[in-house]
C-alpha cells in the first residue's frame, strides 16, 4: 500500500523536500542549497540526494511512495517533465522527471511555481473544498493558477494564469520586464509598488520615503501607515488596479474562492479591503459577492506542501 | 439504443429546434414564433410543440433521444436549469428543465448562448479535437463560452467567460450597459463601433457616414473600405482593444483555440488580422503563436448545433 508523497520545492537558492502521509501531514523535510552555479547535474544530484535524505530520515522505502511532486520556476513543460529555462537555475531544455523516476522508480510530476501553489491552497489551504479556485501571487511579480472543475487547469502550452502580463491600462507608460505596457505586472507588483517610490524621492516629492537607503514595497507601506500622501497615492493605486485584475479574474473564471498570496499580500487587512473595493467597482455585484477573496493559508510552506499536493493529485490519476 | 439528440435555440423573435444523429447530421428542424408577449406558458409551450414537430417528422420515439440540449440567453442557472431573467424573453425564475423532461421522459440540459456555442464550436466546428477552447462572440454585446480539459467550463454560479465585461481601459469616458467603464463591450461590441460613429457625426466630423439614416457596425465597415478617415479611425481603436481582450484571454486560459464568431466578427480578414497584430503587442509571442485564432465554422446555426452539443456532451456523463 502507497502511503506516502514526497514534494520538492526547487528554487534558485535552496531545495526544500519533505515527506508526507496522503493527508498531507509533513513526516521529514529537509532543505539543501541550490548551488545553482555549479550546473545542471550537480543541482540534480542535490535534488536526488534531498530525496534519499528523506526517506532514509522516515525510514519509509520507496515503494511505499505514489509520487513525487516537483513545483519549480518557469517556463516549464509539465507534460513532458521538461524545465525550458528560468533565470535562477542552471536548466536549459532539461528533462528533470526522467532521471530521477529511474532512480527512486516512483512516478514524478512538475509543475510550476505558481500552478503548485494553486494546487497547495486546494488540497490543504484557503481553497480547500472549492471546485475551481484561482490563485493569485503578488511579490516581485505577479503570477497565477488555477483548479477548475476540481481539476489542474494549466492549458495548452502549460503557461495558463499569466495574471501579471496581462493589460490593464494599455496607455501606461510603466513598462514590465516582459515588454508590454501597462500590464498588471508593471503596475501593481511589489516591484512596481517600489519602483514608483524610487521616483517619487528622485522627482523630489515631499515623503518620508526620500531619507532611505533602499526602498521596498514594505517601507512604502510603512510611510502609508504614518499617513505619508505620497506612500497612500501609490500604494492606492497600486490596489486598484489589483482590484481591476482580481474582477477580471472573477468575470473569467466564476470561481468560487481567489487566493492571493505573495509577499506584497502580506499587507493584511488594507491590501484586501482594497481589492475588493476596487473589484467592486469593475464587476457585477452577484459575481464579486458569490467569489470568496482570501489570503493564503499556507505561507511559507506553499511551495513544498503545493509539491507534496501536485505529487498527490498526479499520481491518484496514474 | 439512444441514437439522437435534440437541440433548442431558444431566442426572443424565434425558436428553432432540430433532431440529429449522435455525429450532429441533423435530420429535421423546425423555427416557431417565440410569442415573448404571451408569456411564460405560451413560450414554453411552443417550445414543447417545436420538440414534438421534429419528433413527428423524423419519426423517432422519445425512448430513442439521448437528451435534449436547450441554449437561452442568460442570466440563467444551468445547474438548476433555471432561466433567471433575461430582457427578450418572459421567464423570470423560471424552471424550464423540468416541465420538459417531465413530458418526454428524456434529460434535459439548459446553458447560455455564449456556452453554447462554445460547446458546438469544440464539437462540430472549428474547435474540433481541441481539448481547451475559448469561443467568443462579437456582436451588439461581447460575450464567451470556454471548454476546457476537455469539458465544458461555466464556473461557480454559470457566468463565466463574462469576456465584455472584463475592463481593459479603465479611464475610459466610455460607458458599458452593465455599469462599468472601459470594458470590452464599451470600447469594441458592435454597438460601440455604432456609437462612435453617430458621436463623430455629432461632433461634424467630415466622414462620409454623415449622410447616413442609421449607423451600424456595417456601414462603418463599408466607409472603412472606401478609406473614409473617421471610419477607419474608429474601427482600428475597436480592433485594437479586441486584441487586448484576446491577449489577455491567451494570457489567462493559455487555449489551443480561441473561436471569434458574432457579427462584427463577419468582417473577415480585416477582423482577425488587426486582432491578431494587436494582440502579438500585448502578449507573450510563444503564447499567441501556439494560440489560433479562427473564425466560428457555424455561423447562422451556431444556436441549435450548439443545443445539440449540449444535449450530446451532458447526456453522455449521466
Amino acid at each position: 500500500m502507497k502511503k506516502y508523497v514526497i514534494g520538492v520545492d526547487l528554487g534558485g537558492t535552496k531545495i526544500t523536500t519533505a515527506i508526507s502521509s496522503l493527508t498531507g501531514d509533513i513526516i521529514e523535510k529537509t532543505t539543501l542549497a541550490t548551488g545553482s552555479a555549479l550546473g545542471e547535474e550537480v543541482v540534480l544530484g542535490r535534488l536526488m540526494d534531498s530525496i534519499s535524505m528523506v526517506l532514509e530520515a522516515s525510514q519509509i522505502k520507496e515503494e511505499e511512495v505514489r509520487g513525487i511532486g516537483i513545483g519549480s520556476p518557469g517556463p516549464l513543460d509539465s507534460k513532458r517533465g521538461v524545465i525550458i529555462t528560468t533565470p535562477n537555475l542552471p536548466f536549459r531544455n532539461f528533462d528533470i522527471v526522467t532521471p530521477i523516476r529511474n532512480r527512486f522508480g516512483i512516478p514524478v510530476f512538475l509543475d510550476n511555481d505558481a500552478n503548485v501553489a494553486a494546487l497547495g491552497e486546494y488540497t490543504f489551504g484557503a481553497g480547500k473544498g472549492a471546485q475551481n479556485i484561482v490563485y493569485m501571487t503578488v511579490s516581485t511579480g505577479v503570477g497565477g493558477g488555477a483548479v477548475l472543475n476540481g481539476r489542474p487547469y494549466r492549458g495548452n502550452t502549460s503557461n495558463a494564469l499569466e495574471i501579471g502580463h496581462m493589460t490593464i491600462e494599455p496607455s501606461s507608460r510603466h513598462r514590465c520586464n516582459c515588454g508590454n505596457y501597462g500590464d498588471v505586472e508593471a503596475l501593481s507588483s511589489g516591484t512596481a509598488i517600489a519602483k514608483r517610490a524610487r521616483e517619487a524621492v528622485e522627482a523630489g516629492l515631499e515623503t518620508s520615503l526620500a531619507g532611505l537607503d533602499s526602498i521596498t514595497s514594505y517601507e512604502v507601506y510603512q510611510a502609508y501607515l504614518e499617513g505619508d500622501k505620497v506612500a497612500i497615492e501609490i500604494l492606492d493605486t497600486a490596489f486598484d488596479y489589483l482590484g481591476i485584475a482580481v474582477a477580471n479574474l472573477i468575470l473569467a473564471f466564476d470561481p468560487e474562492i481567489i487566493v492571493i498570496g505573495g509577499g506584497v499580500s502580506k499587507i493584511g487587512k488594507l491590501f484586501f479591503d482594497r481589492i475588493k473595493e476596487s473589484a467592486s467597482r469593475r464587476c457585477f455585484s452577484f459575481m464579486v459577492e458569490s467569489t470568496k477573496i482570501l489570503p493564503s493559508e499556507l505561507g511559507q510552506d506553499t511551495g513544498v506542501v503545493g509539491a507534496i499536493a501536485l505529487g498527490l493529485i498526479e499520481s491518484e490519476n496514474k
